[in-house]
């Protein structure tokens, strides 16, 4: 690895935190639940990312599968190397200097019920001759519910605000634009916060945003997950479930930055892809 | 509709009644595997192109969902209008005068029983400045038979040589580059033959080569399911038949220039993504 600036490690630190967190309180929700079968672990997969200038960093996935959760993964990654030329031009401060470093937490939950939420989240720092946050949190439930619906959203908005009054209404529309399917002329979810290129020029405060980011999901998404996972659902919802996300591989097979921009440029297949569901419909 | 010449009523025509004859053929084999359930009969959905300019034509989508074809969708169409001045450079003939006129037929199969190869076929007939035909035709198992592959190549290797000597090998291994997914490091499926901008001069040697393509589909592919349909199969056959069917989708979605193109384009969603299979899982 890399020599690690007090930043870089820092950041690196807490997505690890972050993701041992959310892995306890989704396992808890297994335990939780009852019932017929065994509760969902998480079982840990390192991988290495090849760099032609030698050591590129890396990451763990960290795959659940169990009876809440019917595919539950949870990324993170510390990579750094040089963008190709042609990759350079595209990268905020890379034009110049092609090296960049990157740190994140990436994660996407697809429940069994179809009462409960899907949800995605992710955080990440980049470092090129700029540094900067990016990431966001979002719901997609098969079967929204109002009600869930604005308590993801409060929680959200109280964080933003406790940073900046202008962040939930730019991020929120932000995450509004960036889940529109054209060819669907709908969204995937019902939204949340989306960010990028956060570089306000104090670190320690986009830091503290970021970190508050993940935090905010850490500690709703799980009630959320509670509040509907003993709910009973009919084939039919369960239908309609793995339609919504045939619709939700579409998003990010088509349109995902992070996903095609990974594919395509070498990334880690199976964990850029670890995000699409378990089972899905185009029927 | 626009007035049509004598070139694009004859391609029109052809690529009917390939229709007609394919859907037959399969609605013959739903009949013929006996068993519970219904046999499968084709569902046609007519839908329109909508066009700045008035009458953009449009098309038929026909998708039977049966006993042996779980999917199979047979979509032919006839659009026309003029492509917007940034899309007109990438097309062949365009550039100067962005009208095109495009007529063709698209398939995609997705067997129900995991030693019947899923398929694709697909050829049209494009108008810019230029006139020219594309198409070709792929076998995709989950479970590939050395035998029935060799047949299906065999079956095109004739085809292609009876019209152009150079033919087979070149669109063989067009086929072979064209269905790469390089973050998978494999192809979709076993090959077949792919080809584009074929205009060697002679309209009517083209136009019956195309039919030869839809033709050498429409008689062999039907004899390769009837080997196999009749086969049982086993439940972890079923699991890797929906997880190749995830590989497919995923070149789909990522890869397939028809596919994105007509997504990005302002296509027509359900036709474009008929290809998708009725179930698939990343698990």
């Amino acid at each position: 690895m890399a020599d690690l600036d007090d930043q870089q490690t820092a950041a690196q630190s807490w997505f690890r935190q972050l993701r041992d967190d959310i892995c306890a309180a989704l396992e808890a929700i297994e335990d939780d639940i009852g019932g017929p079968g065994e509760p969902g672990r998480f079982v840990r997969t390192a991988w290495e990312r090849p760099d032609p200038s030698g050591d590129g960093g890396g990451g763990v996935m960290s795959v659940l599968k169990g009876r809440v959760f019917e595919k539950a993964g949870v990324n993170i990654s510390t990579v750094h190397g040089s963008f190709s030329p042609e990759f350079a031009k595209q990268i905020n401060g890379a034009d110049a200097d092609p090296r960049f470093f990157a740190t994140g937490i990436s994660l996407v939950i697809h429940p069994a019920n179809p009462n409960v939420p899907a949800a995605h989240m992710n955080t990440r720092m980049l470092v090129t001759t700029k540094r900067w946050f990016g990431g966001g949190g979002d719901l997609n439930p098969s079967h929204p519910d109002d009600a869930q619906t604005a308590a993801f959203h409060a929680a959200y908005k109280a964080t933003c605000d406790a940073h900046d009054p202008g962040y939930y209404e730019k991020f929120r529309a932000w995450a509004e634009e960036y889940f529109w399917i054209p060819h669907r002329g709908r969204h995937r979810g019902v939204g949340g916060i989306f960010y990028d290129h956060l570089d306000s020029g104090d670190w320690a405060a986009d830091f503290a945003f970021t970190q508050a980011v993940g935090a905010t999901f850490r500690d709703t998404y799980p009630r959320l997950v509670r509040e509907k996972m003993g709910l009973a659902f009919t084939p039919e919802q369960r239908l309609e479930q793995l339609r919504y996300r045939g619709l939700y591989a579409e998003f990010n097979l088509v349109y995902d930055r992070g996903t095609t921009f990974g594919l395509k440029t070498g990334g880690n297949t199976d964990a850029i892809l670890m995000s699409l569901p378990p089972e899905a419909r185009w029927d």
